[in-house]
């Protein structure tokens, strides 16, 4: 228990867990704008969510696909693409015992890049927007594994 | 090599460690059941999967979208989209050292409402079932990011 | 901080992380893929990354299903749903203590996998290339998930 303690008093892992659940955190309610879309648009994946609409085969008519809600899913999906790598490359770039300077600057400009790429897709702003704010998150993730790499390569 | 040991004695993180390979492990097994529904249905995505059952121009037939292997894929990315999160966040909170029996509350009530979650996207039971096992899978995840940003909020 | 260096100069946490930060940027490779495939052949999905190619109306003839981006994307979602597992259950197993040969043992075989499956995905390679790497990879998750729960079960 002593031991638990001390590693979550680390300043680096403590702060890499606090801007990982941040942005978990907002890729989760992702899910929920989708619901959200889905209710307001009446547009279903499944026909048994239709229900509360219409009855059997009436119900079909409302498993569509719609462009709102396809939107939502797409950013979803590139919020799964990109967090996914920087939780699991953070988490062990965090464990490698890095500069707290340098690690706080890399979780702040991964988790501030993230929240303005969703902004930019579901605004939509006008491109390069998104795609900015894409590789600045990329590019952060890349610096870590290559750090962690150069100081704990073990093949 | 003595802190690592001692790291893997603590109960929590047994126990994260347990509901968390269980639930992963389940996640994994539906691109098994993917697999099975291609090949019982004959439904394929990519070319070089149907030539066991036809040849050259013969063989496009087999590239369809069919509703049974796409509501088996529509379940696992809901998997991906709210197992994942919860063992990134679920990881982290073990590690803030959190009182055993809550921590455990929350892995089982994750786990389980999951397991039910599958069975009602595959069966499929009529709604709320699969909404209200989705929401509380959901709950879980949001109570510990909650309770580790309480405990632990390093910006 | 003591704790920490200690914990990253366990071999068997050094290999794991050198092999998971390896095969996760191998993964998001695959976004770069698909953003080479989608402007070298002009296929969008979203309106304002078309106007580059064409203003109004006329740009939404960009925004179409191609064969040659979706193969890159499925081959994308396997990853995601065959890496994120062996990270996750690879960790915990790696926590647990193993058999330094025996978790190397597993962690190339991974690797090896996977990249040959991403080979054999993208040429494409005819099949049983795909579906042997494939189950190679999921045969090394299932495996550690078995010797970790083995090892450390606490229900």
């Amino acid at each position: 228990m002593a031991d638990l303690k001390q590693l979550m008093d680390n300043e680096v892992l403590m702060a890499f867990s606090t801007y990982a659940t941040i942005i978990l955190t907002k890729m989760m309610l992702m899910s929920f704008v989708t619901a959200l879309k889905r209710i307001n648009n009446k547009v279903f994946a499944n026909p048994e969510d239709c229900v509360a609409f219409a009855k059997g085969e009436n119900a079909k008519k409302f498993l569509q696909v719609d462009e709102r809600v396809e939107r939502v899913r797409r950013a979803h999906l590139n919020d799964i693409e990109n967090i996914i790598p920087f939780f699991g490359i953070g988490l062990l770039y965090s464990l490698s015992g890095p500069d707290l300077s340098t690690a706080l600057m890399h979780f702040r400009l991964f988790v501030g890049a993230r929240l303005y790429h969703t902004v930019a897709y579901l605004t939509p702003l006008p491109q390069p927007n998104r795609g900015v704010s894409f590789f600045i998150g990329y590019g952060v993730t890349l610096s870590m594994a290559y750090r962690l790499l150069k100081s704990r390569l073990y093949l």
